[in-house]
């Protein structure tokens, strides 16, 4: 059970707001999500992600076959049941974290071995091992293994691997089509070069998946060449597929990429961030552990209504923060994820009220610092 | 504005349930405190404390007296405001944590003067300071401040700590009644001496106090000691006023004390307890990390009502807390502190019901491990 609706297009640039439906739910889109490496948005609740507005979170398959390992959802009629989560999940596809994560890791056309980061125990994961651990978590939308490259590559390699994903991509429906159930995506990789992203995209779309992700991006090149990549890839991929660019990003890298016809983003920045001190709002970022909010009785973005803003003060904050209290990541992580979901809910609007554009100008004019 | 009122009193023990009327509301007791040392309990929203059933939480004056520091409270109505919890606080003096915590401790007539644990910063603690800070923070219940000693004094030290006590008491009230806003408790000292708790006990009922609180235990000495010295010290207490037994206990240690008279409770071993992967329930305790726990798809206690239980397993507490995942001591916080104010709720209820003993036997009887 999915599929994909287009409801609005933006007329001036490529921007489209739509439904996503899969086996638990719906999703409007473009839509954030937010990350659950371990099978929980770090420090946040089920329902406290309900109330940010969550309509789907991600999980790392990398990381749930090492913690709490496969055999533990055995026990579970999936991710959904383990974490207590109803709405939909996307689970990546292990490829980026054992390429970022992983010790000694050795590719070759079977796969990847690799060892744990956590204990350094072997393992090998394969694009068949890798979908049957995706449909035992029972996940909504399932990823296909991809082989990642530094954004330093060179052509030979990025052809390699782009040409190897192709091939794990074909494994990986194959597997997959045996349950059919839920969604398959296909990754685009290619480096930075654009007639390598154009051969992926063709190759994928040849093959036929539910919906295509932009792979290889925000893996340290810059700005402007992840912007510029992505949306060359984007334009090569089906309208009538959802497009998912993974990994990114900032709040005007989402407002950039949704220009450019993006339809799904994931990325640990809000989390990560808030556990960093760093909050999002509308006027650009704030680090609460700045001494001028020692005796700031004002909330972090007076116009937020997130819990985080309608309860508690900067100098609270600041105070919980400096003191490493566990309530500060909390509390920081709703602020960010609230902030995030927002963004994405106003952008879904003004997509559909024709106002896009119009959007977009004031969301630069109110930032007044960059990030 | 405060006064108690004894609403029934067990027949076969001292065991009593009362009102307590506090400027923030009111309080059934039997009460425990939950600890919230800087102004947060640890992991918990103020709305999360509330859905546990906590009618009021215990702040640290010597912690909120380094972090924030007090000038940040002239910014705010008080605790309450900063921390934006609505119910009553009561605050410690600062006495036990200057001598558990502090640095180059040095104590004198007028006061303690001591270092920071945080950064090593020159401080000095006097009984008037005390009570200013605890009076800045809108405290419901301030404390006196006391000179602790450890259990192993001798009746030298033990008699010179209560008489400076004594003294520091009659400061404390004198400073306090300038406002005479909340209420103002003593502390009985007098080491494990009988005879010093009588004359300690003494001294501050013709000081004049609106409650009595039993210090100086739990700091090492075996059980039975603390259990004789406290029931001995509480049957000396009037029995008009509400009696706090300070920094204490298991449940067990509470049920007993109940038994003895003791109407008031604070203590960290549910919090910290939580946070080392250790949970309650009626049949003893568990630790969450356990291998056992790893398939295992039950609530860690199937009769509790507490959030945590109603919708995670064993399975996936143990995984949140083997991957240090911060909402593990969320969940974890959660149910022990349900537990516990579960528990005095359930002894309220058997005290009014007239059934305290059978409620203590069948406590005992449930519980198959000892904590």
């Amino acid at each position: 059970m999915f599929n994909f609706k287009i409801v609005a297009e933006s007329k001036t640039t490529k921007a489209r707001s739509g439904i996503l439906t899969t086996a638990h739910g719906q999703i409007k889109t473009p839509v954030f999500m937010p990350v659950g490496t371990l099978g929980t948005v770090k420090s946040l609740t089920p329902e406290e992600l309900v109330e940010c507005g969550a309509q789907i979170v991600l999980g790392n398959t990398y990381h749930l076959y090492l913690r709490p390992g496969c055999e533990v959802f055995h026990h579970f009629s999936g991710l959904h049941d383990f974490m207590n989560w109803d709405r939909p999940i996307l689970t990546d596809s292990g490829g980026f974290q054992v390429y970022s994560l992983a010790k000694l890791r050795k590719i070759n056309e079977d796969g990847v071995a690799f060892q744990s980061h956590i204990d350094g125990s072997s393992h090998m994961l394969t694009p068949e091992r890798s979908i049957e651990i995706q449909l035992l978590l029972d996940s909504d939308i399932i990823m296909c293994l991809d082989e990642c490259i530094a954004h330093t590559a060179g052509r030979k390699a990025s052809k390699n691997a782009l040409e190897r994903t192709t091939r794990w991509a074909e494994r990986c429906k194959k597997t997959w089509e045996k349950e059919g159930k839920n969604a398959l995506f296909g990754i685009v990789q290619g480096g930075m070069y654009k007639d390598f992203r154009e051969v992926s995209s063709q190759a994928l779309i040849d093959i036929g998946f539910n919906g295509y992700a932009v792979g290889g991006l925000s893996v340290g090149e810059p700005k402007s060449i992840m912007i510029d990549i992505a949306g060359f890839t984007l334009s090569r991929l089906p309208d009538s597929n959802p497009k998912y660019v993974m990994g990114t990003g900032t709040p005007s890298d989402l407002l950039e990429l949704v220009s450019l016809g993006a339809d799904m983003f994931d990325c640990v920045l809000p989390t990560r961030n808030a556990r960093n001190g760093q909050m999002f709002s509308r006027d650009g970022t704030i680090n609460i552990s700045n001494s001028r909010f020692k005796y700031d009785t004002q909330p972090v973005d007076a116009d937020c209504q997130c819990y985080t803003c309608k309860n508690f003060s900067r100098a609270y904050l600041r105070h919980l923060y400096m003191a490493k209290e566990l309530l500060a990541y909390r509390l920081n992580t709703i602020h960010n994820i609230f902030y995030y979901l927002n963004l994405m809910t106003r952008i879904q609007d003004a997509i559909c009220n024709g106002e896009f554009n119009e959007f977009k100008k004031d969301f630069y004019r109110k930032r007044k610092m960059g990030v």
